[in-house]
């Protein structure tokens, strides 16, 4: 067993080197391996059952307030691409080209999806004709392809998986609000099911997407105050139906174009999870999308009645919660890290002691508190454990979130935290794309995260330019 | 109205144009729209609820039995796809390449992914060492992608959406029995979930999957007597372990290789279904895949109380099915079409004389027959009137298959049946390549099905060369 052991022992800290310690976490917990090809990554099932979890709550989301889902080609001709100027000039950069079928040459050659803005507009041209098809609310989970310098597994992978909505709508009004609640979606799916607090808010023009008239986005920050863009929510007023010829009849009889959104967010989550929670036994699961709610190890198993014991607490509990009885030969020693390593929210221990007291140990991953509790009434206790883990990391992380915000009421203050300290900075600006330029150059890649749903006053002027400001910024490095 | 009614009627009829009819369910029910995109179809939102129902079935069979999910690169490098010998050849002409990437020529072009048993060698041979790695069960969720000349939405389109099975075993016979079980698995879903009866069987040498020692397949009849690919599980020995040298060490501690499975069906099913159980009135689902199980029809629903009751009846019956209320102000002989169209299995009928009654009118998408049950106990009657549906779907299809299958003693009753019947042909045959080709050339296209799984001794010769029978083959047109 000595050789298991060290395996645990072999994560980097995360105060050596961060970057490594995430490398350590995504191997050793098992959640993705390297591939053969270029920047793209093999989820393996661990890490693919923390994706279902996710798809499974987002897609009862999405649904419950009307969406659809649907499935586009993953072939984009040029020309498409095209239609739509501000679009291209964003993602032609950065695509994968299909220029050879079936052993000819392509007459036009296809993109590989980056995003399906130009395949659904294609679509909704065909099925939208009058007031009474709208709104259209389509969802699709797919995997899309941005063909990347640097890639780090979750993080940033020339091909990815996400889920992407596009929705089509009478009023310029109600796109709005479709925008804004699939970003409240975001930021509720992201605080209820991960565990994680995040600033929502508006882009800039200079960060806003290829294309849109706004971008919002949800930016949690990472255990070292490193920003992750987390997902985000666009208006396209009705640019793109202009440039695709998207019309319908209105209530008043005449032609008119339609208002768009699209919305998305995508495998870079599992990421977000790690570098949020993680510590340095390994990966912290929130309960919600853990594939492995409670581990149920035995203690001296071999004594009379302890697995059978077990194996009963694991049916018990199976029918609420999705637990796993690990009655290996492994040492429980073993064991205990294994599942720690794994980022198991809750352990319970049992064994002939416990038996006889009609209890088991209930071990919290976040607090490694022990908490002996009854057997009678055991699915209640797993339940209210599970809602206290929940509530560690949240709490845990909207601390770190806190603690690592800091204030830059001048331009020396701003450098000085740049190049200090680690995490957001929040500090007033005049709206122009030269300041967001000279920060960035500046601090070597501090960059505008968002205009944040709630402005506090910290000055009348911008930080850069000390003309009048017009917004509070929050600033940060990121992923 | 007279508009709407009209949508019904234009849908050619099954007996005039079969290609047509298929054409025009596909479209009118909603469940595909072409694209600008060469052979690659859009999923509309009815189309895509199917195939949602059909993995979530299939997913918990595949989990039930230990199998695990992954997701692997989309993208094959050349010289990966290269390795094995007999997969290329098969593969290579129907693949799409990537050759640029973000603006540069790649050193290497990408397929994209037609299968992705490379792939998972890629990475077996990282993950197993040790006879305690095996089995190695995974599946993906995924789309792919095999060059096409001629496509036809579900059937057989350039990009479309599967499950790949791939598994890993220490032994020969392990990796036998899970072809064997995968391929019941699939019976039984097209059994038991689509309401389609099948042939099973082995497929020839000629027909065989490129690359595997063995290919076991289901064979349904479409309405038309024409066979369509239902799904297949492939044995590939050690042969693709060889190739990619994958070895672990087995328990009597010498180096070993693993053998190998995969399997798959795919969204082709869909079209299956269209096929299968359709009708001159349109679509007709099976129950446990349909997105609609009941449709509610209010009868003179301005009749005070009717909506009300409508309106209970589909909270209460959404407990436990899949239930839409229609009370738009369209014609009830439209919603009738109209759901009649879109294959819904039962519609429910409710008015203020039904109402008065403690009653309500069922009716069979299939048998059409008309069915007064009482409001106490309707979700019982719901039940069974849904069973009764998918018995009768698969009892037709039953009948169907039955007098569409031929058996020819001699070469020229072969030829006759090809020549005059629609269906299949079940025969005797030497087990040799040639006379599957001389077959196929004399008849312009029909080819083996399968050696079914139970024989019947039909004479003791080859239909087509006289020399001594080794198995009886089933043959048929295929899609």
């Amino acid at each position: 067993m000595a050789k298991n052991e060290k395996m645990v022992e072999q994560i980097t800290s995360m105060d050596v080197d961060f970057a490594q310690w995430y490398t350590d976490v995504v191997k050793k917990a098992e959640l993705a391996d390297y591939s053969g090809v270029k920047g793209c990554m093999v989820i393996r099932p661990y890490g693919y059952a923390i994706w279902e979890a996710i798809q499974r709550d987002l897609d009862a989301r999405f649904k419950a307030l009307g969406h659809e889902n649907v499935y586009m080609p993953m072939f984009i001709p040029e020309s498409l691409l095209q239609k739509e100027k501000d679009h291209v000039e964003g993602f032609a950069p950065e695509c994968a080209w299909v220029t050879v079928g079936g052993e000819n040459q392509l007459a036009e050659r296809l993109c590989v999806r980056p995003t399906s803005e130009t395949l659904f507009c294609e679509h909704f041209r065909n099925v939208i004709q009058s007031y009474r098809d709208l709104p259209k609310l389509y969802n699709q989970w797919c995997n899309v392809v941005r063909w990347e310098k640097t890639t780090r597994p979750f993080l940033r992978t020339s091909e990815f998986l996400w889920q992407e909505g596009h929705t089509m709508h009478e009023t310029e009004e109600e796109a709005r609000e479709e925008t804004r609640r699939m970003l409240d979606v975001y930021r509720d799916f992201y605080a209820e099911s991960l565990a994680i607090p995040a600033y929502t808010g508006q882009k800039t023009e200079k960060e806003k997407f290829a294309g849109a008239v706004e971008t919002y986005t949800i930016e949690p920050m990472m255990h070292n105050g490193v920003a992750l863009q987390g997902g985000t929510s666009h208006f396209f007023g009705d640019g793109f139906a202009r440039a695709f010829d998207i019309t319908f009849t209105g209530r008043d009889n005449t032609v008119r174009y339609p208002f768009q959104t699209s919305w998305g967010v995508s495998t870079r989550m599992i990421g977000a999870i790690i570098m949020t929670h993680g510590d340095d036994n390994g990966l912290i699961l929130p309960p919600a999308v853990a594939p492995i709610q409670v581990a149920i190890i035995p203690v001296a198993q071999h004594k009379e009645g302890v697995l059978e014991k077990a194996a009963e607490l694991r049916d018990l509990l199976a029918k609420k919660f999705r637990v796993k009885l690990d009655d290996s030969d492994y040492s429980t020693g073993w064991k205990f890290s294994q599942y720690e390593m794994k980022g198991v929210p809750l352990r319970l221990e049992i064994g002939p002691r416990d038996i006889e007291n009609n209890s088991c140990v209930l071990v919290s991953r976040v607090s490694r508190e022990k908490k002996f509790v009854s057997l009678d009434g055991i699915a209640e206790a797993v339940e209210e454990a599970l809602k206290s883990v929940h509530d560690e990391l949240y709490n845990r992380a909207l601390e770190n979130q806190r603690a690592r915000t800091y204030d830059a009421h001048s331009y020396e203050e701003f450098l000085d935290i740049a190049q200090n300290k680690s995490g957001f900075i929040r500090a007033m600006w005049c709206g122009e794309t030269e300041c967001e330029e000279k920060i960035k150059d500046a601090t070597g890649g501090v960059k505008s995260r968002c205009i944040p749903e709630h402005e506090d006053h910290l000055s009348d002027v911008c930080v850069c330019c000390g003309k009048p400001a017009k917004h509070m910024l929050i600033w940060g490095r990121q992923y």
